[in-house]
């Protein structure tokens, strides 16, 4: 009994007042509650509301814009470069977002790239943006660097994701949202609060060595790129997560590798590189979600290796718990959570709280 | 002293002579020479000469067309769906690459997808040639079923590879070429020939369990994806798997999963379908190479684990393979594949064969 079910309307407005009472501007504010709700809803709780109060502090501090637009530096019928104005992620991967579909119902194509970004949050959001118009999306972001190149000791990569999402026929689509390092962070330190060790392949220690000891990823190591060792294919993981970085800080002009800021510490600027694309299927083989919903029926249909285990496509997981919290009639979240954004609300000035006394059981 | 080198020439000569005489069009057998040669060059014997006799028996059984030229059949200002006639992939592959790229110096971007297509060597052959353009290349291919998605037990995927190129100052360049699945198929058989057993996280058996016993993998089982388990985040290399078969099959209306023909049988056309991308970095921000450079830098000056290891970028291991042939003179290939491809010439009717003689230490 330590989780508690609050509306989804009720924490997209409690994240909007807390936003707009530091002096975000409402549509901004509205635009970062939806991303943070999403990624709840999805699942994907390190993405959500458990980051509410350090998107309050950018604002606060100046460290982050609280008014102004992006702005297109440079266009063609195909492309754009966006100053993100640094403002919020959300604000600036929404308009990236919304250029590229607009040039790919014009060419088929469009792939914007925006400098001068900040975090924002699932990539999978901007993706996804791209199945109501029946169009590819694709989302890429760099991050501070927390992951360390195959052979190497230092971080110099962030865990920079790639998402790709694709229509197929009644609403199913396939969803791609993944970080190009093996695991989150937030999965070693889980680990390191009960003091369990990790599996061999997420991190490495200060010397670049594979460790199972959280605490030694988490102290002067860091998380290792999808494939874990070089013999298990790390350097491909690695190879994909320098792919984002050429999309989003190289192409875009925005700070890069072991420039990013440190995560969590905020003394200057973001400067994220961000990458958004639209693919419109139109302009190509007719039938394309046809053959999206056969390719992943092939999947979704195959024997499993362990009959409890049904063999998934990417997103799936994610619908399921969409579809619990749609049944139960709202978002499940950790009590320490709702209460710690409660503090946070109040110390601002925020009197109408998220409500914690629906108590669900796990 | 089992290898001999051979100079570039002789092999393009040769391959040339091969496929001309069972019927190629000089032209496309002059295109295959050189992807297949270039393979070769940068290290990747499993996709050069080794498999000429491939692309002669598909020419020779008319299973593979041996004239015609690839035809566009959809197109806009950055995008083309393009009938590759089931043409040799290395006609359609440049046909596609050279259209990308001009439609990338008029628009930024050139995204062209082909069907009808046959195996195409290397993946980063295409992408490369972007790079004399100064601009970043990409090819992606959808291959015959060979590796088991995550909790499945069948092959529902190819070893779908993926490859970005992009340049850095002075020729220098970033080029990423890796199949999605941990390990090629060749990997499994070598080891299975020298009975050893495979590292965990290569391949699964028949009822989709890892397994390190490679007659295992090759005999019911299948490849698993990069990232191995579903707890190192094999299900991330899954999901990379199906975005290479969005962007090939599906998008294309090409032959996809399961109903591409199985690996080495050529009982039916192969009907790949092909992804091409041409992206200008003029059309985004100022300075795009030295940022490339400075990026590369940053990982290759890093102090490594193991001082004899230094860390490499994407394209290093094939910038080695090619210095050290560049300064032998040749291309060191191992004598049983000369001797076997000499004997497959002469059955063909070719008299001018590779010579075997110039024998190297290892």
């Amino acid at each position: 009994m330590n989780r508690c079910l609050i509306k989804k309307e009720e924490v997209l407005g409690f994240i909007e007042k807390c936003m707009t009472t530091v002096g975000t501007k409402p549509l901004h504010a509205r635009s970062l509650a939806e991303v943070l709700v999403e990624g709840d809803h999805r699942g994907h709780y390190s993405h959500g509301l458990n980051r509410m109060d350090m998107y309050v502090k950018d604002i606060q501090s100046g460290i982050c814009a609280k008014d102004g637009e992006p702005m297109v530096k440079k266009e063609s019928a195909a492309t754009a470069l966006v100053d993100g104005k640094n403002l919020l992620g959300p604000v600036v991967g929404n308009f990236c977002m919304n250029l590229a579909i607009k040039k790919a119902k014009e060419v088929g194509i469009g792939w914007v790239v925006a400098y001068g970004s900040n975090h924002f949050g699932i990539a999978g959001y901007y993706a996804m943006q791209a199945l109501k118009e029946n169009m590819i999306g694709m989302s890429f972001t760099n991050t501070s660097p927390l992951v360390v190149p195959t052979r190497g000791t230092e971080c110099s990569l962030g865990t920079n994701p790639i998402s790709v999402a694709a229509p197929a026929n009644n609403g199913d689509s396939f969803v791609l949202d993944m970080a190009t390092s093996a695991v989150a962070l937030g999965k070693v330190e889980l680990y390191d609060r009960r003091k369990d060790p990790i599996p061999e392949g997420w991190g490495c220690d200060a010397t670049g060595k594979l460790s199972t000891d959280p605490k030694k990823v988490l102290n002067g190591g860091g998380l290792v790129p999808i494939g874990g060792s070089e013999e298990t294919g790390g350097y491909k993981g690695y190879g994909l997560g320098m792919m984002v970085e050429v999309f989003c800080g190289i192409l875009a002009g925005a700070k890069y590798s072991k420039n990013v800021r440190t995560w969590k510490v905020t003394d200057s600027v973001a400067d994220l590189g961000q990458c958004f694309v639209a693919i419109n299927p139109a302009n190509f083989a007719p039938g394309f979600t046809d053959r999206m919903s056969d390719l992943m029926s092939i999947q979704r249909r195959m024997k499993p290796a362990d009959p409890d285990a049904p063999v998934l496509v990417a997103g799936d997981p994610e619908r399921t718990a969409m579809e619990k919290c749609d049944v139960a009639g709202g978002i499940p979240y950790h009590i320490n959570v709702v209460n710690y954004m409660n503090e946070c609300a109040k110390r601002i000035g925020v009197s109408e709280l998220l409500p914690n006394d629906n108590l669900i059981s796990d």
